[in-house]
């Protein structure tokens, strides 16, 4: 009998491919070393029907190709050095929309100190945009997903949920609803951290050169599937405190409950914020680097627990399985 | 009145695009300068319905999309140090076809000393590959597409043609014809040369080395396209010489005259040799790098013309347009 990908889930299709590439590591981008330092390297494919909500503007749309990309150079703490973009373009496609998403990918490339360096053009009949982020990163700096010790403290950066509350609005805006979100603020807001997310360039940078981190890598999948991989890097487990999670206070506008809106931070993914592991007697040091919210610790345990007023229980491993990176990207956008 | 990219045509919204991006530079692939050596670096998308016959093999899909990346690199006189492949795949797709598309990469990139280090997995309607190839040059080695000067020799590597002729044959193919190519060993061989091009990546290197070349790029979009931009980059023209140009003996097979030959070569596309000159006192250092064929002259005169028996002409500048690579890639894939 045959077997198809869809039948096999997407883990499954990215464990043969990397068996029959010959790669074993597993973090936001692929590193090659390069003297003293390390390159560190990344591409991801987004396209209208997966990953672009009706609601995106063009600006938008070239925003976000560049920022999934840039958010993964952040997680190993390297600096980017430039993008290629290459483009499949539907023949019938206004001028001004290519503009627009090209004006938006080179505004996000240099908002985080970094331009687009070249690409490719072509003609497809669904846009297809795929970007590629190159970066460097002292080899005694990089940070990767493995390296956490039972006893740190599991952190992240930002908030979380917005992202997911942000998809909420744009699927219900797929109907009639668009005016709505133009004139309320918080609605608008929520569209807008999903659509136009802010890589942590400069907090990953900040935090590899405090030397206080001891794993990382972005939650682009939801902090639940990112918390899975960074333990199975690390070989560690995590205890991580419900109430800690730093839930946006604007989930509220969209959640039914607060439960639901722990599951938007858990599961939704899109945040595009950081986890990491500091090491506890560093953690002062880590935090003149830049802000972030302790949320747990690290377990010699190899099981992930929540625990909240109700009590301690798994963490379910669902999130955003949509774009599985593999090798060094698996399974972050 | 809104314009739609199809009515510009793809070089006036390239042109757009690298306004907006601020590009400059086009050579086959972007360069960043880090220390004494050159990154190189591009990226190209290949999909099912513009780039992938009917006839080709999963293992050929593979092959190409690792080739076309790795010729930009040769074309630099670089070395590769690996690849990333961002692949958009039907979810119906067989496993079996995915393994062997991913082995006909992975072969292709050991076969010219490199390996594919990571990249994405997506769901797609269209298989969609988007490949790219990351290597480096000693910044007083790398070979731009300026720099040639008027009394050079104007040289190609390889024989030119047999990939257009293998596509005629892989058209017909489209059809009933199948069982007789796999018969006939010429016709096979002229799909092989298609489906399999083997990127110059050792003769660029070589030519590199050799430090008796004052430009290069790969004929991807086909002989004619090739000189043109080649001599735009350096502000130059070109006498060449129809009856230098090597023509693949094999495409005599689907020919229909000598002119049709020579057409296939100039203007059919996807033969992936390079295309460079070389300084008239250095050809015989030249010669001890790689086997080239000496087809022509620089000229002082912006213009490019072609001389045969039947006297001298201006080159048409015909060619494979479907893709363009924007900046330092435009309009080679």
């Amino acid at each position: 009998m045959t077997q198809r990908c869809i039948d096999l889930g997407e883990r499954e299709v990215v464990k043969r491919i990397t068996e029959i590439l010959g790669i074993l590591q597993r973090d936001d981008c692929t590193t090659a070393e390069d003297g003293e330092r390390c390159l560190v390297w990344t591409t991801d494919m987004l396209h209208r029907k997966a990953d672009f909500p009706g609601i995106a503007s063009p600006w938008q749309i070239g925003w976000m190709t560049i920022a999934v990309n840039l958010s993964d150079v952040a997680a190993m703490g390297a600096v980017p050095l430039g993008l290629l973009v290459a483009a499949g373009i539907p023949p019938e496609t206004e001028l001004s929309f290519v503009e627009e998403m090209f004006t938006g990918m080179r505004d996000c490339a240099h908002r985080f100190g970094t331009k687009i360096l070249g690409g490719d053009l072509d003609s497809h009949d669904e846009l297809t945009l795929t970007g590629t982020a190159l970066g460097w990163v002292e080899k005694t700096h990089v940070l990767r997903r493995h390296g956490a010790r039972p006893g740190d403290f599991l952190c992240t950066t930002g908030t979380m949920g917005s992202a997911g509350a942000g998809l909420r609005v744009a699927l219900v805006a797929e109907g009639k609803e668009r005016g709505r979100i133009e004139e309320d603020p918080n609605l608008l807001a929520l569209t807008k951290r999903l659509l136009e997310p802010a890589p942590r360039i400069k907090e990953g940078r900040a935090l590899a050169l405090s030397k206080s981190v001891t794993s990382m890598m972005d939650n682009s999948d939801g902090l639940a599937l990112s918390l899975y991989d960074l333990a199975d890097a690390s070989s560690v487990g995590f205890l991580v405190e419900e109430d800690l999670i730093p839930v946006d206070p604007l989930v509220a506008e969209v959640a039914k409950d607060k439960e639901d809106a722990i599951d938007l931070a858990l599961a939704a993914g899109g945040d595009f914020e950081l986890v990491f592991t500091v090491r506890p007697d560093l953690i002062e040091r880590a935090r003149l680097a830049c802000e972030f919210t302790v949320i747990g610790t690290v377990l010699e345990e190899k099981k992930i627990w929540i625990k909240s007023e109700k009590g301690k229980k798994t963490l379910e491993a669902r999130g955003y399985e949509h774009m599985l990176g593999f090798s060094d990207q698996e399974p972050s956008a």
